[in-house]
Parts: structure tokens; C-alpha cells; sequence
């Protein structure tokens, strides 16, 4: 309530203010955002810059989808980099390069719309609002690639203010507030939550739950991770979301199982906190619970199926027939429950999936994008797991398989070299084997 | 304790893979600055980024003075512009004016060491050494002026990340944690805080303190005001110290005097807080108590004694020689305290003080800093205050006289345009009064 | 995860100590109740008194109902009042009135199982492990009558400890942890919460629900009131509650409506807390929105159709055979939605219901039991709801009706003390002349 | 802020209700502390008990000393046991021994002032003020032993309602709000802090501070400990203090000293928390820092001196003359200072420490306070220190001397046991030598 009321009274200095103005000018005060954030970089910015931010921030949540449209060709059109300012700060710099030269250079190259931006940022729920802009334009951006230029300043700041080092760390569970909670039944990007009593499994004593939240938005994770404490490494899924499952007593785990992690804000898009956020949760359930000796993920291979169906003739070790077969026994219904079916299928799948995540690659990188993810942090390529994930979307995914990327403390560091280096994939000698025979 | 904890596993996790490493290497790890920074910039920063940082923000605090130069030389040298790269973009852009090769030349006009920069951030810690770095050399910049583009770039940094959307304004009372009660001792740049009893005089019922904090660095104060609840615009500072002063009934105040605002980080020069502060305790105050109708600065002229001192024959409506009288009898010992010099200074001085903050400009602007400062934030100067201070710093900086900069939110807005377009010094006829005649 | 480790070692040192012992004296220690709280109410206790407290709470919670119920008559007949003791006292304080012969009574006549509940509540979750053992001998004092006793020394001991200077107020929404929220779910006694939707529903910016707490359970609600801001009197439940309905600029109510209260702890049974809560709520009500100008309740009749079917007769000014036929009416299925039958019960229907509050009374207070508390509380019985309440529990406990009662803030002592001292039921005229004609 | 305006529309609830009352009734209303008691414990109380509570609190801080004794007096004279009604309680029961005769003894038994102090916890503050009212108590009991009754009573109600329980440990350092510092300063009884630069060192990272908090009264400690992280069992509090001292890594520290233990409520005399927070912070520092292998105390022994000089012919071993040559040793000034004084009277002044620890008794237990409650507690006297404490209180109360008292987590109930049952004063060999021989 206070907050309220201080902020009516901040909007009204600044409107008295501008009332008066423009009485005495005889023009009335533009209310569209182009008005709006003109004055803002100018000096009635200095003067009231928190009040017009706090009105641009208001405004963009009212603008329908063609307004937003309209805005933002005004920051590409409008507040792009000055030509001719630029021109002349090349044309200076490379006749005499001295740092005032440079200087101007660094300048001119900037476009006003980044200053724009910080000052919108003035306003509370300023951040919000911008990566909410972001989240827009990430959704257009291929129907209209004429915006990527503000895209990229855009994400230039936001890459620039969610560094690690602002970043929190906050165990998620029940005593979490219920605001937070629900976002994480939004934001699940791998096993669907099925409502608050799956929520609420998920979060139970033999569970953790760790995310990132930045300052300037309190109640948005911005990624989270799903961990379940067992013994031994978890091959399946499904017993892990099961409701009624067994719970086990956290200190007789020994193996901490992340068996989701989810990125929250489409507007961060292409900023990285996942590999910041596994080892910091490493770290903390390691001081939490002595007993822990393993790390491991239980994760999808989304690429996988995918990838077989743009299969024509072999793969691997296997003949084009044999590939073709395999395809059809798969669009069989519920062909996992049919042993018969399962005994012809299993082996060549575990072969095409070993070798679809060693050695199918793109520009040197492996072609699935989970396995870049955890091969790029150092963790090892550890198991193939039949049946791991038999829910619609697991077994359309990936055949129902799922992969234990293994988190060696002490090898860390070595095995992300080697990815780096040697663009090798670090992965355990079954895992190999698989890859070699049928 | 436990985020001890945690950490000293976060860096185990990133010494053991690069002990392992070096082993392997045959070469040893570097422990060095420089060593550091080239590896947070290249691949391994990657992996052990956060490890890397944490090693660096801690060599940093145990550098002497002369290393902390080397470090900023390497900055300066080794981790600025990539002149080639910078020139082949330029030339790309010259030619071809797209969006791919401005988005090249914007990258190689920028200096590595900002990225650099940004990963050391990511360290707890990180933003406060970052700070600290730019508190040395902002220290060191007269004497090393080649350091200036290492400066810039940090700013530059600073700037977007201590954006106003960031900060957030606490109230100090005798409710704060000692550890940033202390903090205020430290850096009351005014009028000094004497110790621990002063402190809480300051703090009492019939007083308001509010500080800007980033969420960063939890426990230092960026900017700090404090404010004196009153009847009627206070005209001199002692009374409003005086340990043994009346106390008044807030409820029965009808004015907010700020009396002193002190910028707190040396690390954050040239950022300005102030304006924003101004506006947002008005309106906390506001809030708080309705009876409040007044809101208005006591304030320093700090540059008036040096200004008069500077002066050779003859200033505003005074003759040479009535100049050098007053002069001279300002040189007396406690002159202040004697009636007869008091009655032949007091009119020639108000004199000379309303001239000097009306009139005496550079570049158009107030030569007075502090002038300056609240008009450019919209505040009109009300009333010039003899013996406003009689302490030995406001004797010395301008005869004891103090200024009321008064702070009318509906005019605000306006004052600052007056001031910003047509370069007018907004003040009450009474001071005008005062600059025109003797 | 600290105070668990902290826990342990309060727990070790104790046991240490005891295994010791026990091994010297040659006796094995005592882990049944009786043997814990014999060793807690001597000598062991004042050294290990907070170990064996601790211990006693955890055993508690696995004991059956039988040994609870063997738990309640140990506290009966061995921990009762020391009968010679008391007779010594009184003989003594018969003889000689003196202070110290009257301290002796006192503590004669408080049983020693006063002293150990006490001393139960030295352990972490001592006071709600009390909570839960009176919940306990509440559900089964009906049976055992023989246990009031225990009862009472519980009851007394909580009364104290839930005084209203201990309970912290907290407002309840959407920022509430979890766990605090599936309570509300769970102990909601008025109109169901079917879930969390409907909880949210409950929780949004039209909305307002505080609880009390205790600070020594600080996740337990002790009751609970949940608001609708609302413009004019409300008349009928269904609206609120309707998920689809619109809701209304909080500023934009003149009225709060009350119209649910609930009680949650039945250990606590019998210990008065929705008085002081309601007027705390209608003063916080009142400084968050100024323009609230009517508080009134929206409450069940939930006396009204149990005393009708016990009316064998004529009943107010109906004749026995009106009597008659209004029951066999509401007797049909859906009743209320067939017009013609409302059209014939719904006069005699509300005359009854003006009749059965106003006059129908048990030792000259109302029958209805949420009558009495809000009367009793100092507000005025204001209107009877024609289908106010249309939900199975609604229809069968009041054939549908709702009432107001307001809350005058002026006339709530006067009408209290009407209450208290002239036994009176203060109603609105409107209610009065429903009570005296058909 | 908020908190206030709720209090003044709750109180103007309760105010226009009154008035209108009293306008009726054509009688005043009484402000004085009998009426507003007297209207609290009838039937007004029960409608605006919480504002009647509130003003009381508020009126008993303005009551001059004399108006506080007659305030005492009316609780004393006319709030005590109903003669009658206790007469005819007992008359009943001694009949026949019904548990409702025992309910009506047990209630005809407590006086009404009890349930007048519950009410008068119902404000804000409440609890505070009784707290308050009982250090005023306290303060003149021994002048006016006429009030003891009505000391009991709430010494009663006190002792209920600071149950250990509903107590919270906090650790006290730097990051603590002002307003509970300064009272560490305030209260600490056994080495006085000397302002805030003292109280800083004794915060700093070597030493801990934790004391015991009521949620009603958050500010202010009950009781706390100083303890200092050191190598070895320190033998001298001096060094602890200084401030000039070397600080030790906590990490390297083996041993916790508790060096001043100091209870903070006059209010509260005769409510023990000494015990309970000794082991608590026992536990919490084992969590901290593993490495801590020793917990003992450097203690004062506060009645060595004045046993002393009580002593008149010889004590323990000691000749009457070598007793006054000792005795008149300690009267020069300076003495310790002088190394021949030191060489005489060192051994006689252990010898008789050690005598007076373990001989001197009264009821079967130490003379010494100190002594009586570690021995309780269950430590072992470990060992004598000279020259421990060279502070003028240090040699005025025990001639320089110091006592460490050891607890070890595995003997300490042994200990207590053998203290309670066999009188036994468990002390290490070499204080048994002591006062064995000279």
C-alpha cells in the first residue's frame, strides 16, 4: 500500500510539473510511447525521467500487437545509430587514432535506443517490462528480421545486467510463496506439472528444488532445476514423478538425480544460466546432505527422433533396411508394451541412439541440443536408459530413452577441455561400445 | 557459514579439474593476475569462471599499490581494442554499410578488458572489487592519465549496472545493522558525524535518513540525506545537531530540511544518485506525514570563500577597496563572535553570496557545485542564511553563510527547464534583491 | 538443515549424559511416556529438561490411540493433585490466614501435570505437540469424561499462552508460502475451498483474508477471516465466490463483507480469538482503504432448520399447520427453483427466521450460536438474505438464508453492553418487523 | 507508520463507543488506573478489552513513583482472593471432593489481578509493561514486603509465559540492529563494555555473542554470553578484551571461552535462562566450527572477598595470623603489581579459592553464586587462575583471581547428578589439591 501511494505522489511531481509546462506552451503532452520516449532521452528525462519511464512501462503492457510492432519499428527506424555522427567519427578516427577519437567512435556506434532503454529501466517493474519487450520481439523476430538490430541491443543490456554475479540462488519449496510456486508449473519445459499435488510431490523431503532469481524481478525464476535424491542412478522417470511412490529418507541417498531443468523467460533467450546453476546446486547439496557421492542427470534426447526420421538408407552400423524396419515397429501403437516388438527394436535403437549422440554432429558439435548443453559443462556421457520415459512426448521424443550425463566432480574441467579442445565427446565405454556393434 | 561452505566446494570443484589439467599440461597454473584474467577470458573461463573470479576479486584485495598499476597497465596495454580487428571492420563498414558489419564494428570497437570485466563480476564479491578498482583509479587518474580508457570502460560498466531500476531506497534508523550505521560515520561528507552519540541524535524521531542501496553490495550506502523535521525553514545548522536541542513531535513538523547528502562511493564518481533521491524521500516523507508542506535544503556554498578570494579589485556592487576590507576583516580570529566586524561584513556579504550564486558562472552554469546541483534538479534558491554554520568548515568555506534550496514539487519541473534552456537561475525575489544592492 | 545439526548434538549431550548414567546405575533408561515425564518433572529434568521434552514430542506423535488414551489417564490419576498435600494446605490455611499459608494452597491445588506440560513446551514443537494432545482429548471427552480434568489444566495453561498480546496478525495472499495456504484449504469451515483455484480466487486484489498466529506456530493460522470488497450490501454468497465473475477496483468498495470465518485449531476449542480479530481487520481495512464505509458480515443461520424441524406446532405467529406445510415444501427437491413453491414458503420463511434470532433464545441469549458471537462482539443483526446461500450445506442448514451483521464502528460498545447487560438482540427495524407480521 | 493509524482507529472504536456510553449514562468515564483496571475485568473489557489494555500501558509509564505504589496497593488490597468466595471453595471441597469442587477451590484460589494482567497483555506492548511493572516490584520489595503477593502473581504469569519454548536464540554481531546493541552495553554485568569500540571487539570474527529474545519483546535480550574462539583454556580475561590483541582465524580456534554471562531483565529475576542458553550455544557453535574441541568459562568468583574478610581466625589451612597477614597484603594499593607481595600471597590466596569453592556451603551448596550455577549446570570446576581479572571490580571481588568452569559434553548430566544427589562439587584434581594443602 505505502509503495502505492509514494508512487502517485513521484507520478504527480512530475505531471504537475509537466501540466504547467504545457499550459505555458500552449501544446499538449504527447501520452504514445514515440513522445513518451523522446522526452525521456531528452532533458525533460533529467528532470522527471522515473515518471515518464513509469508511464512507458504502463503503456507498453496496453499496446495490442500491432502498436507493439509500430513501437519497436520506431526504435529500429528512429533511435538507430546516427549515420552521420557515425560517419564522421570513422572518418576522424582513422585519420588520427587517438582515444578521444576512439572514444567518440564507441559513441557514435551506440544506438540512442540503448540509452533509451536504461532509462526505462528507471521505473519500478522497469526490467520486467524490458525483458517482456524482448519476449516479444524473440516471438517476431523471424516473420520480421528487420528488428534483429534492436533485438541485438536488447539483449546487449539484458546479457549485461543478469551476470552471475547478480544472480541469487534460492531453494524452491514449500514454503515458497505460492506467487513463485505457480510459475514453476508454467515454466516446466521437460515433465509437464500436472497441477499442485504434482507440484507439491515435487518439492518433498527427498526432493530439491533450486532456481536463479535476479533483483529486480523477486518473484520470476529465471531458471530452475528439479532434483531427486535415491540410490544409485535413477534409469527411468516415470517412478520419480509417481505420487505414490515410496519417499526415501534424504540422508540415505547417494545420488542426487537432475531430472529437469527449465528456462523460465523467453525474453532472456540465448542467455546461458544453466551451467552456473548445476554446479552452485552441486555445491549446495553437497554441504546439505555429506552422503552424496553421485551427480548425475536423468535428461531427453529431443533430437533423437527427429533425426532418425530424416534417415533415408543407413545408419551407423545398421543397413537401410534394417533402419526402415525399425521406423515402422516405432509407429506401431504402444509398441513398448508389446514384448515382441520390443525384443526386435531394442538393441538396434540403443545403437542408433549411442551413435546418433557420438558422432552426429554439426560443425563439430554434437547435433543434440541437451547433450551440448551438459557436454559443454564437463559432465560424461554415462548410460543409455531403455524405457526411460515412456509419456507421449518421451516416446515421441526419443523412443522413450533417456541419457544419465554423469557430473564428476574432479573431472569436470578436464572433460570440458577435451569437448573444447578436441571437440571430443566425453562418454563412458558401454556408451561407447553401444556405439560400435548391434 | 554455509555459504562458506559452499563456496570452498565451488572453487574444490574447479581447482581439482585444473590441478588435474596442469598435471597433465607438465606446465603449472598461473596464480597471477594477468595469468587469471587470460585464462577468465579464454575457454576455461568457461568451465571454472566463477572459481576464476573468486581468485581474482581475492589477489586483488592483497595487491600493493604498485601491482594494482601493473594490473591496470595490462588492462590498458594487453586487454584494450584489437587495433587490426577494429580497422578491417571499419573498413568493411566503409564499404558496405550493413547491419552484419556494424554489428562487427560494434564488437571490435569494444575492449576485451569490459568482458573481462563482466566475468570477474561474476564472483561474490565481484561487484565490490569492481568497485574498488575504479575507487584506485579514479585515485591515480591525474597522475596516470594513459589509465584514462581502462577508467571509461569501467564507468561505462558501472553506469548500466547501478541503473536507478536497481537501487533501492532504505530508511536508516536506530533499527539498522551496526555495519551500516558505521558506514555513515564513515562517509558524512557535511557536516562530520561525531561519533556513535551524534550518529543517533541524527536518527531520532524528529529526523529521517534514507540511503540508496544495490542489491550488490547489501551493506554500503551509495548516497545518503538527512533530514530535519521542523516549524518553519530552518536558517542555521548547529540548532539542528545540538544534542541537547528540543525535540519536536513529527506530527507537529510542518517542513523536511535536508540538511546534508553525502555521495558515499568513491569507486562510483560521476554517477549521480542525488536527483533521484530528492524526488523519492520527498515523496516517502510525504506518505508518512501529511503535515509535511515544506521541503527544503540547508546547504553549503562551498565555493564562495575561494571564488571571493580569487577576486582582485573590484566584485559585484563592491568597490576594490571595499572588497579587500571585507576580506581582511573575515582574517580576523572568531570575527563572527564580535559585533562591530559582524555589523560592517554582514550586508557586503549577503551581497557578495547572492552575487556569487546568481551571477558567477562557467559555461553558463553556477560556478557553486552544489548550486548547480539543485537547480539543475528543479529547486529554487529560497533564502540566504547569515551564520548558518559557524563550525570551523563553513567558516572557512563561505563565511557561515548556508543556503536554503527550496524544493516546490509543482514547480520542479518547470525550475529545471528554466534552468536547463534558458540557463536561468531560479531564486526568490529576496535573494534577487539582496544581488542587486548593497 | 543448521538447526537439525544443532538439534542433534542438544539431543547428544543429553544422551551422552544419560546412557552414562544409566550404565553406572545398572538400570536401563526409560523411553515410555510415563518414564520420560517422571524423569522430566525430577532432577533429570533441570539438567537435560529440553532433551527429554523433545523426546516426549516425538513419541507423542507415534503413539496409537490407545496409548495416547493410556498417555491421558497416567496424566489423570498420577499427575493429579496430591491429595494430602492439599489437605495439609488447607488444613494449615484454615487455621492461619496467612500469605504464606495461602501460597501453599495455591500450589498445593495445581497439579503436577501442570508443571510438566510446561516443561513438555521447552522443546521444539512443544507447543504444538500441547496443541495436538488437546485435540486429542477434545475428540474424546464426550467418551471419557473422566479426563476433563486433564482437559482443563491444558486448557488453562493454552488460554494463557494464546493471549491476544502474543498473536501476530498477518494478512494472507498470494505471496504466502505454500504451506500456509493448503491450511486455509484445509480448515475452511464456512463455504468449502474447492481447491486451489478457488483459493486464488479467494486471494486476488477484490479480495482480503487475515488469520492470526502464534509465534511458536508460526505456520498454523488459529483462525482465519476472508473479506469481499464490495459496493453495498451483499446478499448472497454464490457471487462471491464465482470464479467468472468481475472484479472490482479495490478503491472503487464502499463495503467490506465478512463472509467467512473459521476456527482451526481444535485444540485451541473453546479459546475466543474472532473478536479482536475482526476489529483488527475492520482497522487495518480502514487505513488500507479509506473509502471502505460499511463493515458488515455475510453469515450462516446454521441454528435455524434444526430448531424448525424440532417445532412440532405453531411457531411464531404460523399456525401449526403453515408449520406443516412450509416443512413439507422444502422438503421437494429444488425447491428454490420452482417459483411457485417460493413464492408460498418465502414469506413465512424469513418471518421465521426474524422470529427464531430475535426471539428463540437458551438462558436469555440467542439460540444460534454464530448469532451470539456476533452480537456479543457489538453488532447489530441488519438483514435476512432471501437465497443468500443456494450450496447443499446453505439449503439444509438454513432453507438458503444468509444474514448481515453489521458492524457500526460507533455503536459497538453501546450495543455490546445492550447485549451484555439488557440481554437485548439490537436489530434494524427491517429485520424487526419481518420478526412481528407475516 | 502503519501500525500507528491502526492502533488510533482501534482505539477510536473503543473511545466512540465509551463516550457514547458515557454520555448516556450522564457519568464520566474513568481514566485513572483502578477505573481503567477495574473496567477491564468486567463486561466492558470483553468489548474493548484491547483498548482499555492500551491505555493502561500508556498511563503506567507516566505514573510518578508514589502513584505507582498506590497502584500497587489497589492490586495488593482490592484485586487479591475473595475471602468469601475462597472460604466457601474450601468449605465445599472439604465436604465432598468432587473434581468441580476442586475447579471451584482452584479458581476461588487465584486472585482476580491475575486475570488482570492477562488482559493487560492484550496491547501492544503489553508484555513490555509488565515486564516493567515487575522491576519496579522487585526494586521495592524489600521496603514494602506487603506487595509480595502481588509479586508472586505476576512473577507467575512471567514465569509461564518466558518458558523456554517460546524463546529464540539469536546470534549477536555487527550486522545487528543499533537498538539491541546498545543494550548489550547497557546490560552486560560482569566486565563492562566501554562503548561501541569495546562492544565492535567483542563481535569480531574471534568472538561470538548470542543471546535469548521474546517475541514480545524483540528488542530486547533476556540474556547473553560472551565467548571468545582461542587456543588452549584462556586464563585471563584481559587479554580477551584488548583491543589491540591479535585476532585468531575462528578455523584455528580449538576451545570456546564464555567469558560474561549476563541477565538483562530486572523484571524478570528468578526466571533461570542460564542454562538452556549455555548448551544451546554449546550445540550451535559444534555446528559452526568442528574443529572446537573445549567449552569452558572464565568466571568471576563475585563472593571470594567478602568471605574473606568475614572470615576472623584461621581459614581452610590457615592460621588466624597468616589469614590476616594475607588480608592486610591485599590492602595495599597495587599489590599485584608488586612481585614480593605476589611471591607471598599467591599460594595462601589459591589454597583459600580452592577451600572456598569446594568447603564453603550453605544448605549443601557453594556459597558462591557462580559456582552454584555452573556446578548446576553440570561443568567441573577446572582450575584457578591468577591474576585472571586485574580490573579494579576483578581484585575488589576475588583479589585478580578467576575460575574456569568446564563443560564436557559427555559428563555434563553426570556432573549435575552428582551435584544434585550427592552434594558433590565435581572438581578437577588439581583444585582438590589446592585446597588440600598450602
Amino acid at each position: 500500500m505505502r509503495q502505492t501511494f509514494v508512487s502517485q505522489i513521484l507520478n504527480s511531481i512530475a505531471d504537475a510539473g509537466r501540466d504547467l509546462l504545457d499550459r505555458g506552451n500552449g501544446k499538449s503532452r504527447s501520452h504514445s510511447m514515440e513522445g513518451l520516449c523522446r522526452d525521456l532521452l531528452t532533458q525533460r528525462g533529467e528532470a522527471s525521467g522515473m515518471a515518464l519511464a513509469r508511464e512507458i512501462v504502463g503503456l507498453w503492457y496496453s499496446l495490442n500487437e500491432e502498436e507493439r510492432l509500430s513501437f519497436f519499428r520506431f526504435l529500429q527506424n528512429e533511435e538507430g545509430v546516427n549515420q552521420a555522427k557515425l560517419d564522421k567519427a570513422i572518418s576522424a578516427y582513422s585519420k588520427d587514432k587517438t582515444p578521444e577519437n576512439l572514444q567518440n567512435l564507441t559513441q557514435a556506434v551506440e544506438a540512442p535506443r540503448q540509452e533509451l532503454m536504461r532509462r526505462i529501466n528507471f521505473a519500478p517493474g522497469g526490467t520486467a517490462a524490458l525483458v517482456d519487450m524482448r519476449k516479444f520481439i524473440v516471438s517476431r523476430l523471424r516473420e520480421f528480421p528487420d528488428l534483429s538490430e534492436v533485438d541485438r541491443d536488447l539483449k546487449h543490456l539484458l546479457v549485461s545486467w543478469f551476470n552471475r554475479g547478480f544472480l541469487e540462488v534460492r531453494q524452491i519449496n514449500w514454503r515458497t510463496p505460492a506467487v513463485v510456486l505457480e510459475k514453476l508449473i508454467e515454466y516446466e519445459a521437460v515433465h509437464e506439472i500436472e497441477g499442485w499435488e504434482d507440484l507439491r510431490r515435487r518439492l518433498e523431503d527427498d526432493r530439491r528444488c533450486f532456481a536463479f532469481f535476479h533483483p529486480a524481478l523477486p518473484d520470476e525464476p529465471l531458471i530452475f532445476v528439479e532434483v531427486a535424491l535415491v540410490k544409485g542412478l535413477a534409469s527411468a522417470v516415470q517412478p520419480l514423478l509417481d505420487l505414490q511412490a515410496d519417499r526415501l529418507d534424504p540422508d540415505r541417498a547417494d545420488t542426487a538425480i537432475f531430472y529437469s531443468i527449465s528456462n523460465c523467460q523467453e525474453g532472456l533467450k540465448g542467455i546461458s544460466f544453466g551451467n552456473f546453476l548445476i554446479k552452485q546446486v552441486v555445491a549446495e547439496l553437497s554441504v546439505e546432505l555429506p552422503n552424496l557421492k553421485h551427480f548425475s542427470t536423468l535428461s531427453p534426447i529431443p533430437g533423437f527422433m527427429k533425426w532418425l526420421n530424416s534417415v533415408n538408407g543407413k545408419a551407423a552400423k545398421l543397413s537401410a533396411g534394417k533402419v526402415t524396419k525399425v521406423k515402422k515397429l516405432l509407429s506401431e501403437k504402444n509398441w513398448w508394451q508389446n514384448d515382441e516388438v520390443v525384443e526386435q527394436v531394442k538393441d538396434p535403437l540403443e545403437h542408433l541412439v549411442a551413435h546418433y549422440l557420438l558422432n552426429e554432429k554439426r560443425n563439430d558439435r554434437p547435433l543434440d541440443p541437451v547433450s551440448r548443453f551438459h557436454l559443454g559443462n564437463g559432465a560424461r556421457l554415462e548410460r543409455i536408459n531403455w524405457l526411460g520415459d515412456t509419456s507421449r512426448n518421451g516416446l515421441s521424443q526419443s523412443a522413450g530413452l533417456l541419457v544419465n550425463y554423469y557430473y564428476s566432480l574432479k573431472n569436470i574441467e578436464k572433460n570440458h577441455e577435451a569437448y573444447v579442445n578436441e571437440k571430443k565427446v566425453v562418454a563412458s565405454s558401454s556408451v561407447q561400445a553401444l556405439a560400435k556393434s548391434v
